[in-house]
């Protein structure tokens, strides 16, 4: 049977469609949706719970005229599906497929690529600027969740549009959820019930001047309730949005679609900023996302039926998870260690601690560089944080870094997790970057673990050197090692030799690429190379004194999972300079110039001659 | 004759001081600051709105155990003088003296390293929340500026704050002013007059109200009158803050140093986040400086008497003069071409842009991260924007320059202004990371000119290039050299042989240390030492074409105002293991792995062996 859906090929053809069919069209686009995640997984729950939003914007605008920003993007799954992408959909987040996110490479519809959070409203008044200064009348519109309103940059640019006051329509998609749950001042000022201290506040300031009107005294009584009511109206969570120069509307019901066209109709013949408050549930249709939106908001493949995930045959432990447990036993000896997320509990490893040290865990929200500095603070007050988070958003806490805590030497320990390539969703997420802006920072130990029981050896010891610290460490699991019971102490800079060759080649190796530079010499032993291995351990301070008898007069291999601007193997390029040490040769193995495409990690490995059989027969190349 | 300043060692001996003898210290101080600044430069125009903010303070608080923390930290003279720096303010900004900013390592007085804008809450969020967790009792203070609100770590920090609801005062020091004119909506909100669209409405609103209440409509006329009133009571500028959780109080006098007192003789027994709102006069008591805070925001020395700026005898003009200049000249051709700049139109050299094109220039504020993602969204709209920043704020938009500017290949222009050493505004301004950092970003072109007629031409090829570009260029005046009328389009990725020798050393040298470079070949020339110099012009792309031949089987030099750690010189010994190519030796000149501390620029180059002397010398000493 033919369905509505196998007709629309462009957001054009929704424009004919009855109530009824685009009601019928949301269910078939919420089936493709699901059964597609069962299969490749990805962000079911946001994009569930914008469907009848995605249909009414697309009906109301006129795509791409007009643009529609998504922000962070994982919740444009039905705005792919309906422009021009429901064949491919099935491709989605695989390699050589269809994104997970909004990129404009891959459709006009797309009007901008985005990943990480807060970036749209910012974007949206870009355009905006631009299309008046092309003295052109298309409309921008920016979908940002309440989540996402908490990061500073969404804060910025509110301001800035809010002084602009440029034809701008923000969508706030408001499903109560940042990832896990929203933190916040602003998320309780956008509390449905609007029951807050500063409401109490303002109503018995309002009452005491109702019953100071002396002439109204005795009507005190009948005042003051009619008062209230008119509160409630006044103070709408709008407040702080028409504070900051915008229109308010709202709050709609995100799941009736006459009622979102009927409301976007109005606003496509304003001409302000306005804000259009949408409530929307996470997850909507599919009742496993419904009722555990947290797990399914980026979700690997699960049972249709039950909405069971699978999980992958007796996988070794994640890095993730052995961080999270490592950081539980260091805690419970040692009440100063503090732990923060910005918005991923769950993601990060730290929901454990977060229950049983509530006290002692900070969700910031999706606040990366007030994260940075707030870690920054604790230290100087004797404390021991630990920021736990993913490589590409560390990205936006950089000048923290350097400035508030590397400045002062401040003993914050980062724990960045998703360092190297880290699969499907693509060049936006891969911590391909970490290795070479992060050793520019001046005092900061850089260190990788080359798998999860050096990971909880390294936490323990990053917390004893008193001093700023980065352990890095990659997506997934483990190689499956069994953990120490007890705790060693790393000495700072201390690199570890593996394999000892007399003569032979020499791999540099750090982090993931140990393990895999490992089995490239064991390739190589059976083909008569004899080759020494190094686990590096810490980028930064490179152990000198170890590497360089090592590598003095041989071939000299460094592999990383990073890029190889400025990476790992260009500060051993340093260290050779510095030293003036002759090598036969330096070659370096890692990601080349250029943003790193969406794929399974090993297939981006396979792809970039990340596997010992690469190794070895680049190191074989080379040597002969 | 002994003033009250002479007695003041510690904030202790403010205690006992009347209220007349509080005065004259406000006078005495403001005489230091003004005297020292007058020698040295300075933020004068902030420090001295702050002297009675600052004693009062002091008074009542109890500094070390109770921490303040000075947003910025510009504004701290006061409190330097008064916490033992006295005696040695007039090392103020010096090489070796005090520094221009708050520093642990200074005093016990400096809770917390400042120096770029808006991380007082943050770090005080983290100090309180590090107090609560020992269990001890003292209060932490934030003092904050109206225009530092605008930046997205301190709504973040805000937010965050408002969720904690920690004991904690932030002192909102509200002059109307950022840096140049304060920016964006949060400004018309905290705006002393209160006109603005929101309240209007809201007044409105009430009055409707008031009216539809029957009983009183023969009162209507006195009603709305005395709501009126009323509601500017309740519509106070603190209801932003009120929204977020915190207890508002002000705004009051921040000149009235009983007030002040009296205000945190009172918060002194609370115990829940509080904002003070406190309204300043920037350049209070200087009135050369009250009538144009702007210029004596950070001034250089000057005429006591009659605050006439002293200039250098004829100096050549500045990079930041000729960049605006030339971005005037390219748009007068060019109407896609704007410009933004982040709180920064004097310090960037745009003020003439904004005066000429007010439509197409945007000052977004202290709000990098926004700055970065809003010039994508005018570049994915086909306008040319030209983003010009310091160095060392660029570090804030790291994380948008990868993820919104560089990935989408938006033609962003970014006029990177501060590249290298600054001088005596210290480790938290000098732009010695950005070599490192932004040659890890896919796509980036990167550039930096000779001299400033190098920076025109540069300017006006990128603006053809239709990709991500950075030019990068130092603080203070250029060359002197003639500015050609003519822009010369840079084919890009190609560097200049300046001077060629047939088998002698060869420098690589970047920006402001190409001439530096070509004297030390001229020193070397005269002791009979034949050297080749090359401007290299493009970091990124490096020019192999024309490098590899000249420096086979060399000894070869690079030189850059930037750190060695991932650096410049980083990159060509990258380029040299790619082509495998044989030199005699490589030496890379530039900073060490540490940040670097305040001085004047041409101390800091001659503490770090980059005068022409010091590169002519180190090159013989290796070649021989």
């Amino acid at each position: 049977m033919k369905t509505i859906l196998d007709s629309i090929n462009s957001p054009r053809e929704l424009k004919s469609l009855s109530s009824s069919q685009l009601k019928q069209l949301a269910t078939e686009i919420r089936q493709l949706i699901i059964s597609t995640c069962a299969e490749n997984g990805g962000h079911l729950a946001p994009g569930l719970g914008v469907v009848e939003l995605t249909l009414a914007l697309h009906k109301v605008f006129n795509s791409p005229t007009d643009k529609i920003i998504w922000d962070v993007g994982h919740q444009a799954y039905a705005h792919k599906i309906i422009t021009g992408r429901r064949d491919s959909f099935s491709t989605l987040r695989k390699k050589g497929g269809i994104s997970g996110f909004p990129k404009r490479a891959e459709s006009v519809h797309d009007a901008f690529d985005v990943g990480h959070s807060s970036t749209s409203i910012s974007a949206a008044l870009g355009m905006a600027g631009g299309r008046d200064l092309k003295r052109e009348k298309n409309k921008v519109i920016a979908v940002i969740g309440d989540g996402s309103m908490t990061g500073g940059i969404a804060f910025e640019g509110l301001n800035h549009a809010g002084h602009l006051n440029k034809d701008l329509i923000i969508v706030l998609n408001d499903n109560e959820m940042s990832i896990a749950e929203n933190v916040g001042a602003i998320s309780n000022f956008l509390s449905r019930t609007m029951t807050n201290e500063f409401v109490h506040k303002i109503k018995k300031d309002m009452e005491s001047f109702l019953e100071g009107l002396d002439d109204f005294g005795r009507n005190a009584l009948k005042v003051a309730k009619r008062a209230e009511e008119t509160l409630k109206g006044i103070f709408t969570p709008g407040m702080l949005f028409e504070a900051f120069g915008f229109e308010y509307i709202g709050p709609i019901d995100g799941h009736n679609l006459e009622q979102l066209a009927d409301t976007f109709e109005k606003l496509s013949t304003f001409d302000d900023a306005v804000l259009v408050h949408v409530l929307t549930k996470k997850g909507k249709g599919y009742p496993p996302a419904e009722n555990n939106p947290a797990l399914f908001h980026g979700v690997g493949p699960f049972d249709l039926l039950t909405g069971k995930v699978h999980k992958a045959k007796s996988a070794p432990a994640s890095y993730t998870a052995v961080f999270g447990d490592t950081l539980l036993k260091l805690a419970a000896d040692d009440d100063q260690i503090v732990a923060i997320t910005a918005a991923m509990p769950d993601g990060t490893g730290l929901s454990k601690f977060s229950r049983e040290y509530p006290e002692r865990f900070f969700d910031v929200g999706i606040a990366e560089q007030h994260g940075v500095t707030f870690a920054a603070g604790l230290a100087a007050e004797g404390l021991k944080p630990v920021f736990a988070i993913y490589s590409s958003f560390l990205q936006r806490g950089y000048d923290q870094l350097i400035h508030d805590v590397c400045l002062q030497n401040l003993p914050v320990v980062f724990a960045i997790d998703r360092g190297g390539v880290v699969g499907s969703d693509g060049p936006t997420h891969h911590g391909v970057f970490d290795l070479s802006f992060l050793r520019a920072v001046p005092g900061l130990t850089l260190m990788a673990p080359k798998d999860e029981n050096e990971l909880q050896h390294m936490l323990a010891s990053a917390l004893q050197y008193n001093s700023p610290v980065a352990i890095r460490y990659p997506r997934g699991s483990g190689l499956g090692v069994p953990l120490d019971q007890f705790f060693q102490i790393i000495g700072s800079g201390t690199a570890e030799i593996l394999r000892e060759s007399v003569n032979g080649p020499v791999i540099l190796a750090v982090g993931n690429m140990v393990h895999k530079s490992v089995e490239a010499a064991e390739i190589l032993s059976q083909q008569g190379i004899d080759v020494s291995v190094v686990n590096i351990r810490f980028i930064k301070p490179l152990d000198a004194q170890t590497i360089l008898p090592l590598v003095k007069n041989r071939h000299l291999f460094t592999v990383e999972d990073n890029s190889l601007q400025g990476g790992f193997g260009s500060s051993v390029l340093e260290m050779l300079e510095e030293e003036q040490l002759p090598v036969l040769s330096v070659t370096r193995l890692g990601y080349p110039d250029l943003y790193i495409e969406q794929g399974e990690q090993a297939e981006l490995y396979e792809h970039y001659g990340l596997t010992p059989s690469a190794i070895a027969e680049l190191i074989k190349g080379q040597i002969s």
